[in-house]
């Protein structure tokens, strides 16, 4: 194998596959990265056997040159020291080659690293994946749906399937789903055409985030296609493969009410910061929770407490208040969690009172719900 | 106690005196920030017993007002609290009320906080430094001063001594030294008034390290202080006391050899990233080292070997060598350390032998010297 590379693009498929690369794994051939030669151009992998992750960096690409003098081969190199090499290397192209030793040298202008590589054949295969049963999304889009509702996703294993956003595809609408089972965060959106049948899977709340972070805001879209236990995001020039979780999403439309006592519409960011203050001094004690009580002329009261540290009380003017007088205790970081999912400048809360789920959606989007349960606190 | 006092100032006031507080602490009250507001102004003050720092805001400063509506009085406040809410108040100025209970209320537009204070007798006395015994430095100089040399003091607490920076006056030259045992990082710059005795004291690195963290990049000067224990610098509106260390500093200038074997000019810029370059494979198995070899036509070789992971070879042309050929190793760490203190464009190095320490200076500049111990490989 050998080729000469742009360390730029290097760089930044190195940068990508490295993000599912673990250091503690089981399986010692996965701390490397395999790179394939070919001649049409070069993959990177990386994988910890949850999530694997494909770059690829095309030969040429629009009258560019990215990778010349292909000699096709395969080889296994430590990323640890693999992705800190390319990234302090003196000069703009690199030289990669291995020798039948699987021995590899490193060029790029006066320095040369030797390093010691592993045998591709013992790196494990990624399933290969039908793809002509696929979605499109844009990739903008795609990632507003998995910021909206990746956070809601349970961190206890006591359940493993809420650790995991259950995406679901029927009758042409695109469903985001995540409960930690105190709160939920639902995301919608209508596809159009669609190629693909019914889908429903449960996607590891910890593939989204990688996902988000790997993905460019780009106009280009995303293809998704899923089979009975993996989940492929085809960007361009990158493939995100991550596992899907076993088991019975529980249903959760029934926990949504269908009618409202109170409704509070409030700015989104004014809430946000007096529920932020109100958190200073809730953090210990109480497990983050906030009051919020309805006052007259359109303020509410948000109040934090920790007797032993002290308290804090601020009311806000809100837009308007309609319904029954109301005092009622929610943890503030569950509501700040859903405040900055909103995208919106003014919100929409609709409680059915101090002990039921209350719901908060942006005033004029009904694609986007979350709902949060209260704590009872007297 | 009561004050008006404008957030920003407060903010940065307190980011300040932060520096000097840690959650760990055998003193419960040192968890607390010290306000004592005065009809002047107002100081902040924080410490962890070994440094203490005060910020003052002036109630009035050219023309501008920063505090008003002051009574006087003084109050201690969880530090860890009393951060948090300053940064997030939602108005420019802050009122912060103690009763005669200790009870603290700060309120800032619709916002309004209620903390238990404590009272400001139970903090310890910090010392007063008699200061017409005194150093002036620009700001510039003593943050230059300490950042060349500071790294260089020991981390082990096996010879508490070398956990600081010597820093004597005589006969005007002031000088600052730090060595852990396998280098030397020495700094002298002449001072030509002095109002002053000669001093010879050993500051912690640590108080060093924050006092650099605190200081702005202002054209003013610091003023240094010294009594046995304690050494004060007072820069505007703020004081930065330091506990001084027990005990006598070895004589290091015996270490510096006054010939040389080999001398090499280098740029700096390259020396340092091929050595970087060449560490990447020498981090783990070899403690870093890295070996440099001279070569014919003013060619420096400097490889870098770990033989289970593998080797890195670079040349690197230099602007001459003259004297002995020499073939040496070192510390890769302690080597980029002391190329980063430099300053300059090029440096030159002092070789008296593969076995004997060697010296590093910049090309033009008597006032900086580097010395770093090689390691026997061979």
């Amino acid at each position: 194998m050998k080729f000469v590379i742009q360390r730029n693009q290097l760089i930044a498929s190195v940068q990508d596959v490295m993000k599912a690369i673990s250091s503690r794994t089981a399986i010692p051939i996965l701390t490397g990265i395999k790179i394939d030669a070919r001649n049409h151009g070069i993959t990177l992998t990386g994988s910890d056997s949850d999530i694997s992750i494909e770059s690829y960096i095309p030969a040429e690409e629009e009258e560019m040159v990215y990778v010349e003098e292909i000699t096709e081969g395969s080889i296994v190199l430590q990323a640890k020291y693999f992705s800190e090499i390319v990234r302090k290397l003196p000069e703009q192209t690199v030289e990669i080659e291995a020798d039948s030793n699987l021995q590899v040298t490193i060029r790029s202008g006066k320095a040369e690293f030797n390093l010691n590589g592993q045998d591709a054949e013992e790196y494990p295969h990624l399933p290969k994946l039908q793809t002509d049963n696929s979605l499109e999304l844009p990739t903008a889009v795609l990632k507003s749906m998995i910021k909206q509702t990746v956070f809601a996703v349970s961190t206890m294993e006591t359940r493993p399937i809420l650790t995991g956003v259950n995406v679901t595809l029927k009758d042409n609408k695109l469903l985001f789903t995540a409960t930690d089972s105190h709160r939920l965060a639902v995301r919608e959106m209508n596809i159009e055409t669609v190629n693909m049948e019914e889908i429903n899977v449960v996607i590891p709340g910890k593939s989204l985030n990688e996902l988000n972070k790997i993905l460019d805001d780009t106009d280009e879209n995303v293809e998704i296609s899923v089979t009975n236990n993996q989940v492929l995001f085809r960007a361009k020039h990158l493939n995100f493969l991550s596992r899907i979780l076993d088991g019975n999403y529980p249903e959760t439309s029934r926990l949504i009410p269908d009618q409202s006592k109170t409704t509070i519409h409030v700015k989104t960011k004014e809430l946000l910061n007096t529920i932020d203050r109100a958190s200073l001094l809730a953090k210990e004690e109480h497990n983050n929770v906030v009051r919020l009580t309805t006052k007259g002329n359109d303020l509410v009261e948000i109040i934090g407490n920790s007797p032993e540290i002290g308290k804090v009380t601020e009311e806000i003017a809100v837009s308007s208040i309609e319904g029954e007088e109301l005092k009622i205790s929610f943890s503030s970081k569950y509501m700040m969690d859903a405040l900055k999912a909103m995208e919106a400048d003014e919100v929409k809360i609709d409680f059915t009172g101090a002990m039921r789920p209350f719901i908060i959606r942006p005033e004029h989007d009904g694609s986007i719900l979350q709902l949060i349960l209260p704590v009872r606190t007297y």
